[in-house]
């Protein structure tokens, strides 16, 4: 049992009412009481429960942080960057993970525990944005968003991105182009796909469904499709993987069929993880600024925590850029 | 603003303790009654505040989980069994985590807002322990413990497992060996250094000091430390990692120098994380069930809150095992 109030009380042979007027700097108290039971709580270490302080101001100065794969090398990588920047503005963040999004309870993100949230892996058309908003609990999309324009967002522009993916194979000389695309149910997985392809059919490039996979944005995703792709009549010569960990299965895949990158297969990626740089993958890919976006998505919530904000959705998009290391070449002849 | 048992009140043509009364299932409310309240909290989207909730039963049915660095891949393995055998016994998760175990704040983990506290990232002689019984909060160690004997715990035998690597490497002929150990501050790098030297000194080998390095459990300790003693005259033919997130570190340094293993020099590490399995990788190491040690401390924390359980101090230590992949060799000549 944690130490009460009543304890407090019992030390400070003081009333229980009196406790909690002197604790909130009533003048009802006089000075000689409020020193004993300052005391009595530095003695027995009496902190004041987050259940009747919150009761009484309505907040919590806590900020609720939805992700339902925190094992996803990307995820962790943008809680570092928010948790600095609601710092800074006084909140405490507190991570509410699930196996998958749609097992999280909205009723333990809206029972008061937080003031916030910051939404790291919504899907297109999820129903919480909806709630939340029914229920006025302010949010904010981080990295992913629903589409529906629902609330405050901070992403990057990812058609743009895929476009520039697709740009650098093209002009390499690639024709046989292959695509491990993310879950068409992310925003992320859908746009950056859309870019790529609109790029390539500007270029008068088809993308033959033989050469495209779909999947989550895991490792295995990657090195299952780069296996399948790998044993084909006619292999591509380069293939666009939805993100970095998609890309890193398939460079694991290679490997373990002795296919060289990119002597024999280029490879591009997508978001810039730490890890692409490691020297065992060179990876080149579509970066942008983790930390710029994780903080624009802190600071649009704080914003509206704070007020004052009309309430129509704001969104930061940030610019993609091109990361060039040693994952591409011209085709193989 | 959220929606409150005023909103809920005014709805149903109510006052507000009646409102309580019936969402309490208080018999004195008459069957009409709550079905009105019923209807409104339905059409509203209400939920019970959990501050006033908790205030009630002094319960949160939550656990915190204490990690300081969600960015180390290590982590976010524990994180998901941790997740699952809390949530059989009805506990939900929140993840507190800051840059440093250090700027933990003791006061957001005693206030109240959850039940009891996993810790995962502990140094030796933390004072977390100490004033988490002080205050009566029930806690378990996960992987690191304090080494006060001041609480439960599940972690591997790490003495044992830094002796198991020492074994193999001398039986593959090794004499000219080197260490990156972890923090001596931390039970896991202090353990495991300390079984690998005594090992060693069963087997009259002696750890050279130009020989050994210490550094946090990262990537770029393993990195540069690597890097140093690859620049050597005389470089080891083998070196022992405190972990495998160091070892990954290694292996990348150890490829920028154009330097193979482990033809050139044998490398194992600890843990087996997933990614010590990637093709790119395939590293030796000595492994232990991260998901069986993760399991049985959410099982020690809720025998602990569930009460009934002996206040001593109770230690669940797995056995480690050695995995052979492709980075032992005999030392080159």
């Amino acid at each position: 049992m944690a130490i009460t109030s009543r304890d407090v009380a019992r030390l400070a042979g003081v009333s229980q009412p009196t406790v909690s007027r002197a604790l909130r700097g009533d003048p009802r108290v006089a000075t000689e009481t409020r020193m004993r039971v300052e005391s009595a709580v530095a003695a027995l270490g009496y902190v004041p429960s987050e259940a009747g302080r919150s009761l009484v101001t309505r907040t919590t100065k806590r900020v609720g942080i939805v992700v339902s794969d925190l094992t996803n090398p990307f995820y962790p990588h943008l809680i570092g960057p928010l948790h600095d920047t609601l710092e800074k503005h006084g909140y405490r963040m507190m991570v509410f993970t699930e196996r998958s999004d749609s097992q999280i309870s909205i009723e333990q993100l809206v029972d008061g525990s937080v003031d916030g949230l910051v939404l790291l892996t919504s899907n297109v058309g999820s129903e919480l944005p909806t709630e939340l908003n029914r229920r006025r609990i302010p949010f904010v999309f981080l990295n992913r968003e629903s589409g529906q324009g629902l609330g405050d967002a901070a992403v990057v522009d990812n058609q743009l991105g895929g476009r520039m993916a697709a740009a650098r194979l093209t002009a390499l000389g690639h024709r046989r182009i292959a695509g491990i695309f993310g879950p068409l149910e992310t925003s992320t997985g859908r746009d950056r796909e859309m870019g790529f392809r609109l790029e390539l059919a500007d270029a008068g490039i088809g993308l033959v469904p033989d050469l495209t996979r779909h999947g989550p944005f895991e490792f295995k995703t990657g090195y299952q499709a780069m296996t399948e792709l790998l044993a084909l009549p006619e292999p591509p010569t380069a293939v666009f993987c939805g993100n970095d960990v998609v890309a890193i299965g398939a460079v694991n895949a290679a490997l373990s069929k002795g296919v060289r990158i990119p002597d024999e297969v280029s490879l591009i990626g997508f978001d810039d993880i730490p890890m692409a740089a490691w020297e065992v993958f060179r990876l080149t890919t579509i970066g942008h600024d983790l930390e710029k976006m994780a903080a624009a998505a802190a600071q649009l919530l704080v914003e509206r925590l704070r007020g004052g904000v009309d309430s129509s959705p704001r969104r930061v998009v940030l610019e993609p850029q091109l990361i060039e290391r040693s994952t591409l070449g011209a085709p193989a002849l």
